[in-house]
Parts: structure tokens; C-alpha cells; sequence
């Protein structure tokens, strides 16, 4: 494969998560991710930091379309409907990266350093929640609830998404998430 | 003080949250901890198998109170209200550490690796309590969803409860911020 070929960093992703698979991801190198995407190690370096920026990007699109569909909510939107636009919203990036994003999961439930990222990660992203609620007006305890809900069902729901095949829609199982959240908080 | 006054644990703990304050976490050593607490280096290790685990016990008694209450609720309570039960049981725990508990979260505050380690704490307790509750027989996804949210309202109360002065009763908070999560949940 040319050097100069178009999506030079999704064919680098898909290598290297096969590769983190295959081999576990501490046993794979940069060369070979490299390698495995007919690029050069230098290719790989323009784009990634490090290998393990393939599993955590920096830009993280998931935070900002997030907030952006959070930001776009009406004002009128009670802090739970305002969250679960953003989360709906978030899912079209998703859309047609099911087993990218199953092979991910499977490489960081493998890895104890990793599954701590990614517990960061989604912390953050509560975090960035609420403050974007706050932005809106919304007072505290209300706001950080309403990311940490919010993020919770996204969890739960992507888990589900990946782990059964006949579920096809990710922003169904979102919605469905929430109102099994609003049944289990009310006790039922 | 003398070497085997009681409760040498107790003593290495306040001085060590008070040196973490001090001087910050990295900067503390063991001896230093058992010096200010009167006590030698190897008393300290008798106790802790180092400094990080002051502010991280290994037999995790928030964990083991919580359990304890969940499996003790009655068979017919909603998987909320039997999470509700184990979170008050575990407020008792923390009746009389107040000032320890402030001092504990300004030095995971203060650094990056502690807020990882108490970001995993919370979570596993998340998983623990789910556990609990799918062998009482609820079914996924609410198993883990009231885990969650339950962790999630902890987390809150427990930083209202820390954060505000005039707020003395954590179990209040914990029902007040549950009650909070219903309404949120609902859209209200």
C-alpha cells in the first residue's frame, strides 16, 4: 500500500487494534502496527503520540459532540432531556465503528493500566457534563446527578450495544437506558 | 507516646493525613509518618504495606459495610431501595471521621495518581454492589444501572457532606441526593 493513501490513521487504528488483540497490546510496537498498515513507523508517529492514543485520542470527538449537542439543547430542556440529547447525538459517531469499538473494549478489558484510563476517561466526561449544565444555569446537586447518570446509562448501554449482536441501535439502547434508569431511581 | 499505647493505627493514620496535607503526598515518607506519630518505622509497616495504603485500605471496610447491608435487605425491596439501605448502613462509618475524611479527600485532590485510584475505588464498589443485587436475582441492566447510580449519589452526598460546613448528617444527604436523582432521572 502507498504511503500517501488516504486515511492513513484509521487503517494505523485498525492495525493496531487487531494487533493489541492478537498479541496484547503491552507486546505490540509502533513498528508493527506500522507494518501491518503498509505505512512507516514515522507515519504512525505523525499521528499518534504513542500506541496507546489509538485506544484514548487526544482530540476525543466523543467530549465534543457531547457538549456541542448539550450546548444546542433548548433552554427549555429539564438537565436529564438535555443529557440524553447530547448522548443520542454522541451515538452517530458510533455509527460505523461497532467492531472497532468492540475490539477496543476487548483489548482494554485485558489490560488493568488501561481500564483505569478509561475510567478517567468516562469520570471526565461526567465531569464536563455538569459543567456544561452549570453554563446553562443548572444548579448543583442537579447538574453533576445529571452527568453522572447520563454517562452511567451511556456505559451500560454501549456494553449491551457491543456485547449482543442482534442489537443494531445504539441510540435506541441510550433511550431505553434512560427510562430503565427513571424506573430504577423511582423504585420500581 | 509508648510503643504499644492502643490503637497505633489510628494515630499512624491522623499523622499521616496531616503530613500528606502538609507536604503533600510524594513528599512524606514512612518514617516520617511514624515519627509524628510517636511510633517507629516498623510499627508503620506492621499496619500498612506503604503509604498509599493509609488513604486506600486493603480490607476496604466502606466495601464490606456495604455488602453486609445489601445482602441483609429484605428479599421484596426494589434493587434501589435495598442500594438506598446499604449506603445509609455505610454512613456510619464515617460518623466520627469527618475531619479525617476532609483531610483524606484535600490529598487525593492534590494529586493525579490518588484521584485514579479513588476513581477505580468508586467503581468497583459500583460492580460489588451490581454483584450483590443480580444474587439477589434483578436482572441486567438494572443490576448494574442502580450500582451505578447508587455510587454516583455517594459521590455526590459525600463531597456535599465534606464541602459544607453546616451539613452534619451524611445519611440525610445520601437520602436527599437519592431523592434529588429521581427527579432528575424523571425529567423534572
Amino acid at each position: 500500500m502507498g504511503r500517501w493513501k488516504p486515511d492513513a490513521r484509521g487503517r494505523l487504528e485498525q492495525a493496531a487494534l487487531e494487533l493489541y488483540g492478537e498479541r496484547g497490546f503491552e507486546q505490540t510496537t509502533a513498528k508493527e502496527i506500522a507494518e501491518r498498515a503498509g505505512l512507516t513507523e514515522r507515519t504512525f508517529f505523525r499521528h499518534f503520540t504513542d500506541k496507546r492514543e489509538v485506544l484514548f485520542p487526544h482530540a476525543n470527538p466523543l467530549r465534543e459532540s457531547l457538549l456541542t449537542a448539550l450546548d444546542a439543547a433548548p433552554d427549555t430542556a429539564a438537565p436529564i432531556d438535555a443529557v440524553a440529547a447530547a448522548l443520542e447525538s454522541a451515538c452517530g459517531l458510533f455509527a460505523e465503528r461497532r467492531e472497532l469499538a468492540r475490539q477496543r473494549q476487548a483489548v482494554i478489558a485485558a489490560n488493568t493500566e488501561l481500564q483505569e484510563r478509561e475510567l478517567i476517561k468516562l469520570a471526565s466526561l461526567a465531569s464536563a457534563l455538569a459543567e456544561a449544565l452549570r453554563r446553562r444555569g443548572v444548579a448543583e446537586p442537579v447538574a453533576s446527578l445529571a452527568g453522572e447518570v447520563g454517562i452511567a446509562a451511556f456505559k451500560v448501554a454501549f456494553g449491551r450495544w457491543i456485547g449482543e449482536p442482534d442489537q443494531q441501535d445504539l441510540s435506541r439502547l441510550v433511550r431505553e437506558t434512560l427510562e430503565g434508569l427513571k424506573a430504577v431511581t423511582a423504585g420500581k
